[in-house]
């Protein structure tokens, strides 16, 4: 049986690419061990990671090379919604079958302004043909990019009948009104704002962390703040963490995580992205790591 | 050689279902046969086909089928384009292997506020992997869905650099100013309005015909609109297929289309959308039909 009550900080990983664009496994397990070893969960294929700029062949020969190296599934929550249904079927199978202790869910994104009942049978429909009562579905709000939100009277409905499969949400709209509505409306739901910049407000009113992009290359202080954000200090470690977040996300993010983990590690690699996506430009390369180190942040060791 | 001076009337080819919601190949087949012999081409896994509701194999397969049964690739322009580069190359090779007369490539649409060096990146990288001097790429402008608007300055870059492989664009803006705009621009470039509404006044500036979903239904008044919009009785085809158009555009435009071949053909099984998308309610097939049946209209045999 695996364990629903996920809690604390996870990354969606940034997925490292070979010169021609392959994925690069050696570096995305080292990266995933690494962030596992600073307290950090797992969200790979989520937005930051470039899921889905990767296709699905890739995505699962990725997961393999996690579970083969021995990372823990049971802090992995590896996204697997696409648009089309038998994809996501196909990913969340394998995901199952690795022991992953849930999987993120995007709806489909293609088709915009469909209704919740299409929704709701999508997610239905995925659920019946996994067929398999270890799945836990967190589903993913993320409309900027989606462009199909993912309503609380669809949350109500998908909770009331499949009750011990879909018990959380990553929540990546950024607007606090909806997060707290919520958390007031689904006592016991899983539920993660997407920024570590909510995480003392949302845990207090029980969210259970974050799913955050700057986890990648913060996860010692997040994860400490999902931890400790009511003890004494918390306040001194959510400034600490919210500070990075405020420099880092004020540039493209996944170009932003990958040239600090490039330029701390001194591995050139790391920056590479995956068209439609472009590296920084050499100025914001700069002006990112200046405000990094005026603030005195350093990748943990 | 394939002829890239494509011409005239094609359909985004809706695609049947089992009642498994697995495709229906044999009627798939069927439907692209009666298109042909009513002079509409066929551009399947378009946005009308679901194709972002299907998944790479299932594509594949279907154009399989139509190949297999000897219909003309000629007049097939299939739509290839993902948001994985690699899933794009896949299927646009498979299209070119076919000797289909080109592809319907959409920019990949997950991450939005992309800019237009990230886009040529991707379509000049697929270009260089799929690797094959056939290979025809009309671009696919449909920012209302893909939040991935293909703009002027993208064009002309492209056709720039791959004059005898990009050649082409269907818009589905919508908007006439940006139409008559490339029309303009690009003298000689294969563009495609997506609606027969904009047949005369697009073919006067140069547009090559449409490529527009209600083809499904009316393939003969639309592609004899496209070859005789300029003769004497060409206001009254563009009237009477606007009549047909306006009707269908103000439902759900999927559910519609197989809501008519459902009814009109007495086979129910056409009416099957996959999810997210919904069936018509009952008010709105009522209402549909009512209104197609005061206007006169019914499939050609």
């Amino acid at each position: 049986m695996v364990d629903h009550e996920l809690t604390g900080a996870f990354a969606p990983v940034v997925t490292p690419f070979h010169a021609d664009w392959t994925p690069d496994a050696p570096r995305f397990v080292a990266h995933c061990e690494w962030l596992l070893s600073h307290g950090a969960g797992l969200a790979p294929f989520g937005t930051n990671s470039e899921a889905n700029s990767l296709d699905g062949h890739e995505r699962m020969t990725l997961l393999d090379h996690l579970v083969g190296h021995g990372l823990d599934a049971g802090r992995m929550l590896p996204g697997t919604g696409c648009c089309s249904l038998p994809e996501t079927v196909r990913l969340t199978r394998h995901a199952v079958a690795h022991g992953c202790a849930g999987v993120l869910m995007l709806p489909p994104f293609f088709y915009k302004g469909v209704t919740d009942d299409g929704l709701y049978a999508y997610y239905a429909r995925v659920i019946d043909q996994v067929a398999d009562s270890r799945l836990r579905v967190y589903l993913y709000h993320i409309p900027a990019l989606s462009g199909v939100p993912i309503t609380m009277p669809l949350i109500e409905r998908l909770i009331r009948d499949f009750p011990e499969t879909v018990v959380g949400i990553k929540d990546s709209s950024g607007d606090w009104n909806y997060l707290s509505e919520m958390l007031d409306a689904f006592p016991g739901f899983g539920i993660f704002p997407a920024s570590e910049s909510l995480v003392s407000r949302a845990s207090a009113k029980g969210a259970r962390g974050c799913i955050s992009a700057t986890v990648n290359i913060n996860p010692q202080v997040i994860a400490r703040l999902c931890r400790e954000w009511a003890a004494d200090g918390g306040a001194a470690l959510q400034a600490k963490a919210d500070a990075v977040r405020g420099i880092v996300q004020s540039f493209p993010m996944i170009a932003a995580l990958k040239a600090v983990l490039a330029t701390q590690r001194d591995d050139p690699t790391w920056q590479r992205v995956r068209a439609p996506l472009s590296i920084l430009t050499p100025e914001q390369h700069e002006r990112l790591h200046a405000q990094l180190a005026a603030c005195g942040f350093t990748l943990p060791g």
